[in-house]
């Protein structure tokens, strides 16, 4: 039986803060895109053998609420969630806790559709790479086992 | 007469692209605040002048769809909105178009509010500072009377 | 004859700030590119259409001095400069200067290769692609008219 | 006695890439002052500490050769060695390796000077901060008892 796939740690750097003396709220997009490669990873989907293979997985559309700010050295984790897929389209959520005091910090998610990467043309990945779909689909149902 | 802000025009930098060969979707925030800033100052309203007096408008959300790509060295308008205000927070929409061909790239929004730049604590502009909360007011006049 | 290209003007922007409320150091070299592209297209070199024609630059060394701190909000101007090219490697300096008061603000130079897109293997320009070999000697030969 | 301190492992994100399909040169900056960070942490010199003391260390100048590309998802090592100090500059050493297949990837040297965060006037630290300075010491003792 799938483990809960450990949430994604990082220490905020220098450079992610602004002259507000905080961390740029820009950077929390990136952040979501290190935990998401890193959570489909767990469950063993590699995103750069995805590509390989000629699969991209374009975002479609990114939101995210901001709580509370992340100071320099601070630590955060970041909880990801496949929240649905169904072969032409794919949802995740992202929750980033401080390590200091485990409150939530910001609330996102994000939004995707697969590109064959010759054509980058929409696709459904039920039908033209069945395996990777199978991989996908084994991700939510371990999600819905989870919770 | 309040004439229509001219839109900020951006061109996409090679390091602004990622090796799905277009610009990373993440570069679209910094291109939203960039955007921003242009706009407000053409209605009068330097943030760094605002800046100076104690008053900091941290994002409290962002949001974004992304419709086509943009390539490497196209050019981009971006058109902005401020959609509300109501002396505690406020609201921008952001319209990309590519000016290859003047379809719709991207469209997004964002919230803000006031905070007191030494106790980072949330206020109305509109108790604190009268004279930011009414050049606030005429930019949101002025987009009505525009459309 | 050819007049000496406009430098490349450009405003801090908020997200490069970091919170020592200074521009941080590595976004200089983005601008370096910035300008670099500029400064060739000026020349009527456009990267994007080398990168078409199977012909990668890539940096090979880059080193900045920084003078003096740009705040957010400043514009600053950047003077490109091409050191020399062989046909083999191409290097360029950069002097950028603040438009608020014209003190020279940080000084850089980077090194280039040139490469096959497809192979990633370096290549000579002037024997695999004479015409832009002759281009960028213009340049060269522009810019020892200048001076 | 001292050990060697544990080298920065960093894997290459998507964002970091470009259209080259390599990570972009620029952000091995950001990667230099990661590495720096967690070198002088294990050290134990927390520079947000330091920052909190009213020390700043602004990079004074930065240089990198580019021997081989770092690919998305590949895992790299980053060894700092502090190269100098004499209370009032400091300089240390980038040796980035790939994980992948041990080979040097690049290798850079930043130079540092103190100031003031008040005043953000150089300051030596010798002389300021006798506390921090002897800190700065010990790790160029330890550097050279390891070598």
């Amino acid at each position: 039986m799938q483990n809960k796939p450990k949430p994604f740690v990082h220490r905020a750097a220098y450079y992610e803060t602004d002259k507000m003396g905080i961390v740029h709220h820009a950077n929390y997009i990136r952040w979501f895109e290190d935990a998401r490669m890193d959570y489909m990873r767990q469950y063993g989907v590699d995103y750069a053998e995805m590509e390989k293979h000629g699969i991209l997985m374009p975002v479609t559309d990114i939101s995210c609420e901001y709580k509370t700010p992340v100071r320099f050295n601070e630590e955060v984790q970041i909880d990801v969630k496949m929240l649905s897929f169904n072969g032409v389209r794919l949802r995740f959520s992202y929750s980033i806790y401080s390590l200091h005091d485990h409150h939530l910090v910001a609330f996102g998610e994000s939004g995707h559709c697969f590109v064959h990467s010759d054509t980058m043309h929409p696709m459904s990945l039920q039908k033209n790479y069945p395996d990777w779909y199978e991989k996908a689909c084994s991700i939510l149902h371990a999600e819905e086992a989870i919770s």
